[in-house]
C-alpha cells in the first residue's frame, strides 16, 4: 500500500509535535509538504523532517497534487475556511480543535464535509486516543461503574505559562478560557456520557493576575452543566497549576467511580526526601499526551487507508463549540444559559 | 478542677458515639445524665456507660442540677428549641449540626445564645477538629497555596445505606440532600475561604433509585457557588459511594493545591492482589471522624473549663443553614439563587 | 471496679509518652507514682500529670503499696533486674523492649515471670497494637494472601536525629543497630510468620558519617534471614531517612502481597505544588504510633482487670533478643550465623 | 542515510516484540531477514512484518549480504555462539540477555567482540532504556539522594504464568531463578551503584508449588549482596505476583530515597468500587517495557549510524552472569559466596 502523503499547515508548538510524529512516528504516511508564513519554520521542516515541498500559500498546497491529506494546525480562526478549501480540493482533512469559533461557520463547514463522504475528516480531540482515557471509556461501556451520574473535568495549564499568557491577553483575544481550554473537557463530557448539554452556569476568578479582569480573560474558571438526562458535569479550566499540567477526569456512576489522572504522574518514580513522599508531574501537553498525539495521527492515516471515518466528527466540533460559547455567554451575562437543541 | 457534668439528649447512632466519647474518651468531664424516649437506650447508657441519671423529659434534664452542660444529638427539628431551653436554664450547650432548619428560628436562638455570653455554645462541625483538616487549614493560613481561587467539597455516603434511605424517604422528609448532607461541606467552604456565598445553582440526579424523584429526594446532587470575592465553590453530595464514606475537600490557590482525603484511606495498608493495587477505605462517619468527634468534645469541655467560646458559633449555624436552604431552593426552582446579605 | 494504680520508671522521651497516656488517655488506671533520678522529671510528673508519689529509688517504688503495676521505660540495661524486682514484689509489669540485652539474664527473668502466673507481664512491642498492623495481621490470618513466602521490614529513623546519635555513639554503646532498632522488626517477623529464625547474615554501611565505623555503630544495616520453614525475611534498619520515620512492612504470600505503611503518610492531605504531588510524612515514633501506645497500655490495664495475660510475653522477649544478637554477631564476624534451637 | 538492514533470530514471545518494533517502531532500520526453525514464525514475519528473506540456518543468515546487523532473541544457550559468528562475519550485533550461561564462554565471546571494535555490540538490558529508570538514574547522578547506601530490586513475574512454568520445569532447565530472572536486577544494581558484588547469600522458598523443590527450581528467591564499597543490595526474584508484573527498584541514599515503580501502575486510572481504591497493574513485560524495548532498539540502530558503542557492553554481560551464578551457587551450597575479582 502506498504511503499517504500529508501536508501540514502551522508549525508552531503543537504543529511541530504533529509534524515530527507524521515524519517519523506514524506508519503508512509521509510528510511531504508544509505550509507556513514563517521562513524558519519551513526551513526546519525541510532540514529536520525531510519535507520536500514547502508553501507560503495554503491554497496552493491544498490544490497541489503532492499531498493526499492535510493536517491543519493553524490558529483556530482559520480552521473552518481551511477545512472547506481542502475538502473541496479532494483532500482528506485532520484539523486541530476547535473546528471553528462560530456556530454558523461550523455548520457551513459541516455541510461541505458531508458532501464529500469519501474523504476522511477528523477533529483533533486527542484525549480520546490516550491509553488511560480509552481504558476508562471501556470500563464505562462495560458497565463497570453502572449508570453515570456525574462527571468532573479539570484542564489546568502549568503556572509557568501564565505570565506570558497575561502579556498576550493584554493585546489579543484568546477566544476566552472556555473556548480555548475547556473545549477538550467539553468533548470528554459528551464522549463519556453520550448526552448533550441542557443548561450551563459559568463563573471565574482572577487572583494571581487581577489585571486579567480588564482583558476579559480568566485565570481560573468553573462551569456546571446539567445534561439532557440530568447527568451533572463540573468543569474547571485554568492557567495556574503550580505542579504542572493538570488534566483530570472523574466519572461517578451508580456502582463506582473512575478517575483518569487523579494526579498527572510523570512516570513511575516516587521520591522520598525532606519534602515528603513525592510523585513528579507531567509538565505540559506534549509530555502528557505524547502517545495520544501519535495514536490520533495513526488513526487518521488508518482511516484513509481503510476507507472509514474516525469516531471524532464535525458534529462533535459543532456541539463542543456551541457548549463552550454557552459557557462564555453564561460567564459574560452572569446568568444560567439554556442551550438550544 | 471538678469534672464538667454532661447530659446527653439523643442516643441514636451518632448519639451513642458522642456518649461513649464523653463517658471514656474525653478528659475533664463526666457523662452524668441521658435523655431519650427509648427505654433500651437509657438502659444502655446506665449499664454500659455508667450514666447515673436518666430522663424521658428533656425539660426535666436541663432544669436539673445534676448537669452543667448539655449535648444535643436529637433530630434536627428539635435543635433550636432545645438549645434555647438549655441556655435559659444556665447550661453550656453543644448541639449537633444543623443549628436549625429555618432561618427565623435560628435567629431567635442566636439571640438567646448571645444573651448568655458566660455560657459556652458550640455547634458540631466536627470536621474542623479532624487532624487532616487542621493541617490543611494551617497550610492555607500560612499562605502556602497563595490566595484561594476554588474549593471543591465532596460528601458522599456509602452505598450500603442507600436502600434503607430510600425506604425512609418514601414516608419521611430528610430536609433534603443539601440540608441533611451538604451542610458540613458548606461549613468547610466558609471556614477555609472566610467568605460568604453570593449565588448558587444546584442540580441533581437519581439513577440507582429513580423513585427518589417522587419523594423529592436526591441520590446525588451538585451545587456551584460564587462567593463574595468571586472564589468558586463546587459541592457534590450523595448517598451512593460504592467504596465507602467519601468526604474529600480540595482547595486550589494561586501557588498550589491541597486535597484532604483525595481518597478516604482506611489505614496505612496497601494490598496487591488480582484486583490490582488496593487501598481499603473508611466505611462510615464514625470510622473516618472517630478522633475528630473526641477532639471536638474535648474542645467543648476545655472551653467550659477555660471560660472561652469555641470557634464554631451560632453565626456559623445561621449561615450554613441559609446556604443549604438556598441550594434546595435552587434545585426546586431550577434557577440561580442570590443569597440575601 | 477500682482503677489500677500504676507507677512508671523512666521519664525520658518515650517515658513521657507513656506517662501522659496513663495519666489521661487510658481508662481504668491511675498514674499514681513515678520514679526517676532526674528531679525535673519528677516535678513534671507531679505538676503536669498529677502524680502523687515520686521516688528516686526504684526498689522503694515497687515495694510500696501505692501501686498495683509498674511501667518500665528505663534504659534497656535495667529492664531484666527491674522486671524481676517488680514481679517478686507482687506487681504487674509492663516493660519496654527489649526485655534484656543478654540471653541468660532474660532466661532468669522469664523464670521469675513464670513463677508469678497471677501477675500480668507484658512486653512493649507496640506495633502489634497499631490499627494498620492489626488489619494486616487479620488479613494474613484470614488467608487472604495465602501462605507467606517472604517478609520485608524497614525501620528507619529520621535523619534529624542522626547527628546527635553520632555524638552519643562516640562515647556510648547503643547495643548496636540490630538490638537497638531492628528488634521491633524482628518481633514483626515472628508475629506475622509464626516461625523462628534459622540463619541470618547481616551487613551495613556508614556513608553520611563514616566515623561511625570506629564507634562500631551503623547508620544503615540490612539482615537477611531464613526461617524454620524456609520463609525469607529481609530487614533494613537505619538512622537516616530524610523524609521522616520510615517503618514499613511487606508480606508476600502465594495469593497476594500486603504493605503496611508503604510510605509513612502523616495524614490524609495531598499537596500539589512546584515540587510535584506530595504526601507529608510521619516525623517520629510518638507521632506514627501515638494510638498504638495508648492501645497497648489499655491492653495491659485490661489484662489486669480481666485476669488474663497479653499476647506479647517473655518468650517473645527472649527470641527477639536472641535474633538481634545473632544479627550483630553476623555483622561483627562477617559470616552466616546459625541460631541455636 | 541508508536504512540499517536487520536480521532477527528467534521469533518467540519476546522475539515477536522485537521484530514488530524493528519493522514499524524504530526509525533508520528495516527488518529484512528472519531466522527460525518454526515454519509458521517465518510465515508470520513475511506476511505481517514484510520480511523479505527468511532462513532456517542462522549461519546462512549472518553470512548473507542482505543484512548489516543481527538481533539475537534465541534461547540463552545459543547467545555466545551466535554473537561470535555474527561478529566474525562483519555484522553488528544486538543480543538479548544473558550474554551467556558460562563464564569461560562469555570471556571467549568478549574477546571476539573486542577484536571488532568497528562493529556495534549491544546487550539487551532494556530497563536501562525505560523512562522511569532513566529519570531515577539522572537523579542519582545529579546527587539528589546523596551517596547510595542500599538498593532493593524486585523482579516478580505474574502468577498466571506459574502453572505453565511448573510443567516446563519438570522436564527442562531454566538455568535457575537467578540466571533466568534476577539478571536484570543484577544489572540494575551494577548500573545504579557503579560497584561490583563482593559477597552474596541466596535463599528461596517454594510454597504454591512445593514440587519445584524436586525440579531444583524456585518460585520465590531472595539474595543479599555486599558490594565492593559496602553498599548493600537486596534482590527478590519470583514467579508468583498475583497482581501482575512486579518490577520495582528502590535506591536509598544519604539524602533521600527513590522508588521506581513502587507499584507497577498500568496507566493513570484510579478506580473506586466496593473493593476499595484501586490502581490497575501492568500484567507482563511487553506491556511494562513496551517503550523501553523500542528505545533500546533505536539506540542500537543509532549507534550503528553514528559509529559509537552503546553503554551496555560485553563486560556487563560477563559480570551479571558471574553474579547470577554466584547467587545460584550460594543457594545450592547454602553458604555465603565470595566473588572472585
Amino acid at each position: 500500500m502506498n504511503n499517504i502523503r500529508v501536508g501540514i499547515v502551522g508549525l508552531g508548538r503543537l504543529g511541530k509535535v504533529h509534524a515530527q510524529n507524521l515524519a517519523t512516528g506514524v506508519s503508512g504516511c509521509e510528510l511531504t509538504a508544509a505550509c507556513s508564513l514563517v521562513e524558519t519554520e519551513l526551513a526546519f521542516a525541510q532540514k529536520n523532517l525531510g519535507v520536500k515541498h514547502t508553501f507560503s500559500s495554503y491554497e496552493e498546497m491544498v490544490k497541489s497534487s503532492v499531498i493526499d491529506a492535510v493536517f491543519i494546525v493553524s490558529p483556530s480562526g482559520f480552521h473552518c475556511d481551511q477545512v472547506r478549501l481542502a475538502m473541496e480540493n479532494g483532500k482528506h482533512v485532520f484539523t486541530e480543535k476547535p473546528l471553528g469559533l462560530e456556530v454558523e461557520d461550523i455548520k457551513k463547514t459541516q455541510k461541505v464535509i458531508e458532501e464529500h463522504p469519501e474523504q476522511v475528516f477528523m477533529l483533533g480531540f486527542m484525549r480520546r486516543y490516550d491509553e488511560s482515557y480509552q481504558y476508562a471509556k471501556k470500563m464505562v461501556e462495560d458497565g463497570e461503574i453502572g449508570e453515570i451520574t456525574l462527571i468532573r473535568c479539570y484542564g489546568i495549564d502549568p503556572s509557568e505559562g501564565l505570565e506570558s499568557f497575561v502579556k498576550f491577553a493584554m493585546n489579543n483575544d484568546s477566544g476566552g478560557l472556555f473556548l480555548d481550554m475547556a473545549i477538550h473537557d467539553i468533548d470528554l463530557v459528551r464522549w463519556f456520557t453520550g448526552q448533550e448539554v441542557d443548561q450551563v452556569w459559568a463563573i471565574g476568578k482572577n487572583a494571581a493576575y487581577p489585571e486579567l479582569d480588564q482583558a476579559g480573560e480568566l485565570e481560573t474558571g468553573a462551569a456546571m452543566m446539567s445534561l439532557s438526562d440530568k447527568t451533572m458535569a463540573l468543569l474547571v479550566a485554568g492557567r495556574n497549576a503550580a505542579h504542572g499540567y493538570h488534566v483530570e477526569t472523574e466519572i461517578m456512576g451508580t456502582k463506582g467511580m473512575l478517575r483518569v489522572a487523579q494526579a498527572p504522574e510523570k512516570n513511575l518514580v516516587t521520591i522520598m526526601n525532606d519534602q515528603g513522599i513525592i510523585r513528579p508531574c507531567s509538565q505540559n501537553f506534549p509530555e502528557r499526551f505524547r502517545e495520544a498525539f501519535i495514536r490520533e495521527a495513526q488513526e487518521f492515516i488508518s482511516c484513509i487507508q481503510e476507507k472509514r471515518q474516525p469516531a471524532v466528527n464535525a458534529e462533535d466540533g459543532l456541539q463542543s463549540t456551541k457548549i463552550a460559547l454557552a459557557c462564555q455567554e453564561s460567564f459574560d451575562t452572569k446568568s444560567l444559559v439554556q442551550l438550544k437543541k
